[in-house]
């Protein structure tokens, strides 16, 4: 298969690597606004009329932009993917063939990720490029699965929460470590093995701590201390809510039992 | 080292565990409240005057019962330590010389962990005890590390996020996983990852997502699927509120900066 990638940020430039390592799939061509310093392949053009044949082309463009690129793509009738979580297959051009390849993972420049185990979720209007799609995806990863786009919304939701918000306790975990003189380093293999227990564990069978115990004297000294620290501004104003919020929401699960 | 572990809880359980596989240090007894089926060691027991001399007591007990528990102990001027990350050292008896030895991480039944990464915080009273911990935190953990009683209650307050909350992402996130009859299994590459690279990036460094792009038609669109999940009761009411005040938190972090 040849493919053709529009775009070449961070899903871009990792997608351009997983497909380098497929023996089944060539990538002809890379389209970018702006020019390519150090492109992997030959063929770049940031000009969309010079855009040439190929199989498959694989919108991987920021979300507000996806709907108004299709619509300028200079041809017709051939399969236009994009990369998106959250944009609906129906929003790419109607002149197209529409389809979407979304790896679920979270990208970062000079990060290399094995795509092996990177979930291809895919969809199309029909059958024919449905399986061209599995076939694609089926290059670079072990786990293709057919989404719709309402189940991809639901998805992207959820990776929101274990990715992007997960993240962002690292972050103030960080800050209540920074501020004590502490070194993060200590965080990080409680920080591995939590996210490794789901491998044998479910959320609710894994879940410990203050809250599940409803160990009311930890909570109240933990709330003591952030509202120390956020008045002495070394913490966002936010942090001592959301220590409150996350609690309350890790005991509505309890269901009143005492554990 | 001779040292006997009072309490058969997951941390009892786990530390015996790797004791048992340290050349340097003997469990010479466990001593728990109830009857210990299938004990890995020969000499367990239910009364605390039958306890036998040792180099070492470690108290793997629930917080709010160790000052009482040390001061229940029938000796004296025995180096008796408690594995707490939130108490503080003064709470144990001052029959005994005080110490802790605080392994940070999160320990689940029939999970095994690798003890060898675990950093393991150590305070005593003088050098001496100091250096008896240090030892013997040696022979199973190649980190070992000095933190007193306020630095242990930040760090342990800074685990919470990064364990118990992020956790309870976790199953947030699952709860939409299944109620929109997708598998949890698709986000576990993307959990693991998450976590893996702190190992190479800040928290900061790595923040991706619609609030650190301030990508506020994303956000939109993310609340409305929430409140009518909420709304027809698959979904906790905190929920809704939880993704705002994560994502304003993450938004002020950006600094005005429109990304």
């Amino acid at each position: 298969m040849n493919i053709v990638i529009l775009g070449f940020g961070n899903v871009a430039q990792h997608l351009v690597g997983a497909f380098l390592n497929s023996d089944d799939v060539t990538v002809v061509q890379i389209y970018n606004r702006s020019k390519i310093i150090d492109s992997p392949i030959q063929n770049c053009t940031t000009i969309l009329s010079d855009l040439i044949e190929a199989d498959v082309y694989i919108i991987a463009l920021p979300d507000d932009v996806i709907p108004n690129f299709s619509e300028k793509i200079p041809f017709e009738n051939r399969l236009v993917v994009h990369t998106s979580g959250s944009v609906p297959l129906h929003l790419l051009s109607d002149k197209n063939n529409k389809g979407v390849f979304y790896p679920l993972q979270t990208f970062s420049e000079d990060r290399v990720v094995d795509f092996a185990s990177i979930p291809i979720c895919v969809e199309a209007t029909d059958n024919a490029n449905l399986n061209a799609l599995k076939k694609l995806g089926s290059s670079i990863s072990e786990k293709v699965v057919e989404i719709n786009s309402e189940q991809r919304r639901k998805l992207h939701l959820a990776a929101v929460f274990v990715n992007n918000f997960t993240n962002h306790l690292y972050h103030i975990s960080e800050e209540i470590i920074n501020e004590n003189q502490l070194d993060f380093d200590l965080l990080k293999p409680l920080i591995l093995e939590t996210a490794q227990k789901m491998d044998a564990l479910s959320p609710s069978q894994a879940q410990t701590g203050p809250a599940k115990r409803n160990d009311k004297k930890t909570i109240e000294n933990h709330l003591k201390l952030l509202n120390d620290a956020q008045q002495t501004g070394s913490l966002d104003a936010s942090v001592p809510e959301l220590y409150s919020m996350l609690t309350q929401s890790i005991l509505n699960k309890n269901h009143g039992k005492k554990l």
